[in-house]
């Protein structure tokens, strides 16, 4: 079948709207119609040619909403009609991932995934009779999409996709890290590096688990009015400070925070996020996407003395499980989507999408089809 | 009074026995007769001048055991005859890391001790009417030593101290770091890096665990005999691998440990360590005491993926609760520490102990008055 779709033939090149071939879902794989879709970093990471793992030409998009139109060969678990979100972690339930208890990292589809194909080892995209290659499992910058059986989170039909598609990225990851990554309890203090969509939602998190003092942290203060409307009690710019910033939130929280979270993808951010933390017990959670070969690093007397080092993907959320839920909790008004959403556009002027994102302007674009 | 000690008078020089002059204990002070310490690694590199926070000349030692000679004005928790273990890290029960339940490491002298002096910026050992400070809050290497009250641990005086003395920090650190950092339960994988007393300590700690599976790694594999006797499964020499050892072990155990611990202080072996860790779960515990101005580095996809990195200190002991119940346990045949008393000597012999000790001879010497 036909399907419009943005493709990314080349590392730095803008996104091209063409009408590709799509092929129908093979065994364990279904096909997915995106009505909307988020426009995320890691997006732009990948489409910059910067992402060492980048394929092209590809469909990029993981944030992303749809209903099932078909499903192949032996999928039970999702049918025709169905409201889905393309989980780019999936959710096997039967790997040593997902049988530990442990964690959401889900190996059933991995290998493939990260070389741009479906569990098969082939693509269902292609145009001009040349394969295409999927991206992060999802590729929801097609209106067709075809996504692994174990890819998908069925979620409720009354919740809006143009919203609820955020929680296939950002806003998950971010509210995620802060409940399944630390455990954020009442009365903790946190400092949140980053005030994207995913430094926002973490804002969110702290909020509901009731921390004490939500410490926002960004050079651009435009974002400081909707930190502080989500939540943050304190907005800090490391700009207006002469000394590394950890030291001024250490000063500031008598001693370092309970947790803080790095949103950026920021090496040096990652090294501050860390040692603004108190010494015995402060929790550092890596949410951000380093650049190729980049290494974090830092004394290790910061950790002998306590302080712990940790990372999230997907904030610890087990998508098929756990995705469900936070819809509900979005319809139940314990999760606020719609200071996420700072510009809609259709899917032919994604690439200011990408741009808005750029100039720091937008929070979340949502593209719709 | 007068006392035998062995001084540290500068950096790089041998120890010389000297009768230095001992001050009575001030308020909250408790002057112990040494009986036994160990000599550690830690002596050593203070001894070496590399150490920054080193100050000369200095009574080093911080792995004794003694009884109580006299006490100063306030002390109500030990008296003359008590059996004790000189702890360098207090526990006053009253700090803000005391009251956390979160952490052993207590801040009440921390100050002072750093500067080799006692909590009221003091010292009492002096030589030829010049001061001569003390060193972690203990100052083993003297046969009288002052010491903060809450820098004891009232042991039961049925244990004999040439052995618990032991438990003043190597044993400790590694048994604790299997217990209360890591946690390590039954079944669980673990790597060991590095086979002095703390890592031989950490394997005994994990046989206590009853992890499934103990790997030692050490690049001098005459520590292997002893390693395997104390219950390491398997012993890997990282000579004997042309690629990194965080690949070799991850291969041995199907993706990686659950836990491993750094033992050495070396930050290339914290990132292997680190790296040998199974991804979605695995911990590394930094246990050794890196040279000044070292860094630890790694990629953040090694956290971002789901590995932990964490420290410990004095194995997370809080010495005052919980060193008395550690020495029943030796008592009860719970902790063995006859393997790591490799080798006796009078005080007059200590820098025959350091030797040992560099030349990798000598799991612990311990030294008696």
């Amino acid at each position: 079948m036909k399907s419009r779709a943005a493709v990314a033939f080349g590392p730095g090149k803008p996104l091209e709207i063409v009408e590709i071939d799509v092929e129908p879902p093979r065994k364990g794989e279904v096909l997915v119609r995106i009505t909307h879709t988020g426009v995320c970093h890691t997006d732009a990471f990948t489409l910059s040619g910067d992402d060492p793992e980048g394929i092209f030409p590809a469909v990029l998009g993981h944030e992303g909403g749809g209903i099932v139109e078909a499903v192949g060969e032996g999928v039970t678990s999702v049918k025709p009609g169905d409201h889905v979100i393309p989980l780019y972690t999936a959710e096997c339930g039967e790997c040593k991932f997902c049988r530990s208890g442990k964690t959401n990292l889900c190996s059933a589809v991995r290998t493939t995934q990260g070389k741009g194909l479906m569990p098969d080892g082939t693509t269902r995209f292609s145009y001009n009779g040349e394969p295409i290659y999927h991206y992060m499992g999802t590729s929801t910058f097609s209106e067709y999409t075809v996504v692994a059986e174990v890819s998908l989170a069925v979620v409720n039909e009354e919740a809006p996709l143009e919203k609820v598609c955020l929680l296939g990225c950002g806003v998950t990851t971010g509210i995620g890290a802060v409940h399944n990554t630390a455990k954020v309890k009442e009365g903790d203090t946190v400092a949140i590096f980053g005030l994207g969509g995913i430094g926002l939602a973490a804002i969110q998190g702290a909020v509901q688990a009731k921390a004490s003092r939500i410490i926002a942290i960004d050079t651009n203060p435009n974002k400081f009015e909707l930190a502080r409307s989500m939540g943050a009690t304190d907005c800090v710019n490391p700009k207006d400070h002469d000394r590394p910033i950890q030291e001024v939130i250490v000063e500031m929280t008598d001693g370092g925070v309970e947790f803080s979270f790095e949103c950026i993808g920021n090496v040096d951010v990652m090294r501050s996020a860390l040692e603004c933390c108190h010494k015995g017990w402060g929790e550092s959670i890596i949410i951000g996407v380093a650049g190729a070969g980049q290494e974090i690093r830092t004394r290790p007397f910061q950790l002998v003395t306590g302080r712990v080092w940790k990372g999230s993907a997907f904030g610890g959320v087990k998508g098929r499980s756990q995705l469900p839920g936070m819809v509900n909790d979005y319809l139940g008004g314990k999760i606020d989507l719609d200071p996420f959403v700072t510009h809609t556009m259709p899917l032919e002027q994604i690439n200011e999408a990408f741009e808005l994102m750029h100039e720091g302007k937008s929070i979340r674009t949502v593209i719709h089809y």
